[in-house]
């Protein structure tokens, strides 16, 4: 083997960068050149590649986004790009490709490794569902972002006696929402796992009242739902991000379904994408790193089809295949947050 | 005089604690004792106070939000709050009241300052619209805050080569959409105070597209309108916090303008909450602790009826009367940021 | 079990104070009394307790230190002082004990358990060095601080083409010097774990500089020697923190060895005791969090006499004897760091 | 005019690169060609430039240090390198310089106008410590990692009961060392400017102490010094940055000296380098923004020989000769600061 591509596919993600760098230098170790791809799947049907060498790589460690681009573009839909796509990865004599990316991405690598074409995935999901490895680098750079929005909005909710609705990313788990809610003090954590009852959070949060304290913060992951929508404004609407109405908005929803319920002032905040970018945390650095080193310590010994993983403290390599299954919010985890409302 | 209170009104900001501790250490220099208002007016209308103390002050000065709480209560609305005001003024004990807000808050110290209450003004706008000061305390806080959230976005947007829409404070003024447009490398900022004509905006991240600029970052204060509204979302709708609809979220309506005539994937964040929540800055901390110290000052010699303000380096009193027009960007300033364009 | 005491011992650590918070809101779910010793060991011997409410508690989370205070303070010392220990834990109906310290202050919790008295350790040593868990709170915020200070001297060292030199905590282990160090893009990581050869270090900051590479990062940790000290600065010496002088500052005599060696211009920076105050960083609130709630359910399902541990994503409990031994860096870890050099 | 040199000398500061990226914006809308000196004046004398393009300069608004590099070279102390930096000034067409320093490097700009060679300077010094302007840019940044500083710093203090003396930048004024002092509440603050008394710090603090204040934080700049050396600490020495002993570290005095007096526990901590680098605070990008904008176009007006100010919030040119004092602070800020204590 001589030639490694790299790829990034899907959101963007803090860490990105972290292994990119990682790949190029230890791929130099072993005298490997590295071909960086650009913008995902979509890089490598469209010829769009770059060397990378050391100086490409020089003090992107702390930065965010990813400096080859990303798409969502999947060949696997079209058989002239599977095919424009392969005849890329001979001309530009591609001995391997480490190509970094979630379910969707990670589904391309596991069909290049059927057609025997040798390929490792590094796993890339901010929302940490991705199940096989304990944890995905940029999750703890969301939740830290999370947990400083918290921090921040404790100070207004405090001084005003509201209540401050806060929306995050998690459309099918809810990791970020229960990690920085236990962060944060958060005194309702709502998640897609555990549908809520409107009536149980809004006693939760009077309870709280009586007890003397005269403000409440709520985190809700962006994929939670009540478990019953009777009653609960199913006639409310909410605009997307380019103005077309539609229903949903659910930290919206869950606003104004607790302000009619209490009374209480309330404010709702929804995080969005400042969730996702700049510099990661130096926990995010370090595995993002070591995931980059190992994936390429993968290839250099034949070890192909494989992800590399975080288990306990180390990193291994698991089937590609094991990547797909979503994981799910420890239910001991949630239920400790519990104890704090 | 022997006595003195002081309260916080309007929207909570960063350094009211740190204005609230300046007044008690000064008042505590001069042997003055100090009783907490609670809830701006509201308090002294309800009668909700507390002697402040040393201790009571303690650790406050990094934390934002304000111990004493904080209401929009306008008790001149009401001839029977405006007396019982003024009857908890004389059973209280108060010899003179410090009044950290707003136009309305100080409003109501004008008021009081014509019945013979001495009183001095504190200015407080975290959109640093208020005349008569060069800076209000709060202000660097939340253009620290957004320009943290442009750097995130850049990350983002860089990577997927989108367009970024970030909607920010400034509902008469665009202050913190100026400065930290600036401070953050915006392509495009717009304020209330320069109706933006939609095509020229668009216009300008084309030219920048053409330049080989993959991406964009658009600041836009939550006051700006279009100069037209003609072909401009007219028929677009919004839900508030709590799901009714209305027009608006000029940033989601500028979003989808944007997208219709570029075509480039584009995304809206608004980022609401958390620009007035959390620690201040250490400019801000500065800043409010001088307001502080020279308030209490004020009163020492018999000043009354005035606002402290920053002029140039120096805190100065001007008359309470001079804080009410409000105060616009500069324009030199704006149109400086139009050379990064 | 009605009465619950709890302490906090040796250096002070972020996170210590969520501990707390948790211990005491999960005492209050089972309907315990929680008690609250101050000054680690020395609260007891002295009698200076006072009761924990919730009260007592909120808005402590995201605070540095520790609110009960800590001392380096052990009893057994004295045989006196043992037994008026033992004369107070009685006199004040304590009827378990949650002691959150390193081996020192667990030594004395197992001592107790010997006594029959009911304990429950839990680990705290911001350098990660206790065995029998895999990582401890307060250190993720210890790294943090330290990769945020290499991003800082980076721009420094790259602007003057120095050498910078950052001498960071870790007496026996050089957890913080690695992690940080590869999340900050050390270009040499000097631990006590591996005495280093100063000709083998000057080789690859040479090499370095060779391959283009004008400035270079050392981060070493202050347990860190050379593995022969001829010619290497033996006559120098160092103040302490009062002036006396002292053989030492690791980081002073390796940033003149160097100077001598290579000739760049070397500057060599202290970090010091902002390594271990401040917020906790998102990671250790919850991490702190988890092993509060998980000893106080030790101590209400009769489990005494262990410390709870991370281990893997659970935390579990284990012998208090399991404490004693100084987990060493991961070699593998270590050697993966040289890649990036 | 067609071709414009830009350098940056002495010690870098947060900002610079902000500046460069104005300078050459701005240059470009006039059309004008912007030739990057390498390494401060050394690169003028030594030919190396390179060209700034947009692309030099894009992403670089909020990294700290400079692209340009620095040094502290001086040409004017040679007669050869005085002619060797005119030739070169010829040889690469510059018709105009903007130089970005301190005295040193302002001065150099001063002669080459008396030789009638079109300059225009920019303030640069993080002690804020330049006459004629009100702030410098990189000041307000290195207040702010001070003041973070501080806060860490107090959770220990807290925590151990301790006196923490805090040594900061600051050689012959006291700015940083009095802002970032009452941003983070420091307890005493020595400054170059007012020789403090050992007495009457210790005095100070055992007030408070008797308070009931267990703890104190006390900030030093480098520069301060006590009035009277009898009886403090003559005998001890320091080693520098190499192990060579020398007298100093006022910090390490400072704290032998409390704790010799007071009897509690003193610790000592240096800031060093990590005060002058990494991102800019958003204030600090705002004004080298302005500042690089303005020197633009006072060459585009022929307004050669002068340095741009911030004056109030306008920025303004000044003579060049006007950069040469040294601004102390302002004792009424400082006095102000006693309040406190």
């Amino acid at each position: 083997m001589k030639t490694i591509g790299i790829l990034t596919g899907g959101g963007d993600c803090p860490g990105l960068n972290a292994v990119i760098r990682a790949v190029v230098k230890t791929a130099h170790l072993y005298d490997y050149t590295v071909i960086g791809i650009r913008n995902g799947w979509k890089g490598i049907v469209e010829g769009e590649v770059e060397p990378l060498t050391e100086f490409s790589v020089t003090g992107i460690l702390p930065k965010g986004g990813t400096i080859l681009g990303t798409s969502r573009t999947n060949p696997l839909k079209s058989e002239e790009q599977t095919q424009q796509m392969l005849t890329n990865i001979r001309k530009f004599g591609l001995d391997a490709i480490v190509a970094v990316g979630g379910d969707d991405t990670l589904s391309v690598a596991t069909r290049l490794h059927q057609m025997h074409i040798p390929v490792v995935g590094i796993p890339k999901t901010i929302d940490n569902d991705l199940s096989g490895t304990d944890y995905t680098f940029g999750f703890d750079t969301a939740v830290a972002i999370v947990t400083d929005a918290i921090d921040r909005l404790h100070t207004t909710a405090e001084s005003h006696h509201r209540i401050m609705v806060l929306e995050v990313m998690g459309r099918h788990a809810g990791w970020i929402a229960t990690m920085a809610g236990i962060a944060g003090g958060a005194d309702q954590i709502l998640i897609p796992e555990v549908p809520f009852d409107i009536e149980d959070v809004c006693e939760g949060l009077k309870k709280r009242r009586e007890r003397g304290k005269k403000f409440s913060i709520v985190v809700i992951a962006e994929g939670a739902k009540p478990a019953d929508m009777t009653g609960f404004a199913t006639t409310s609407s909410k605009v997307d991000d380019f103005g077309h109405e539609q229903l949903g908005g659910i930290g919206h929803l869950l606003g104004r379904a607790i302000e009619e319920r209490i009374g209480s002032e309330t404010r709702v905040t929804v995080l969005g994408h400042v969730q996702r970018g700049g510099s990661p945390t130096a926990h995010d650095r370090v595995l993002a790193t070591r995931y980059g080193v190992k994936a390429v310590e993968q290839l250099h010994e034949g070890n192909y089809g494989v992800m590399v993983a975080l288990q306990g403290d180390k990193i291994v390599p698991i089937p590609l295949s094991d990547a797909i299954t979503q994981k799910k919010v420890d239910p001991e985890l949630y239920e400790m947050a519990r104890i704090f409302y």
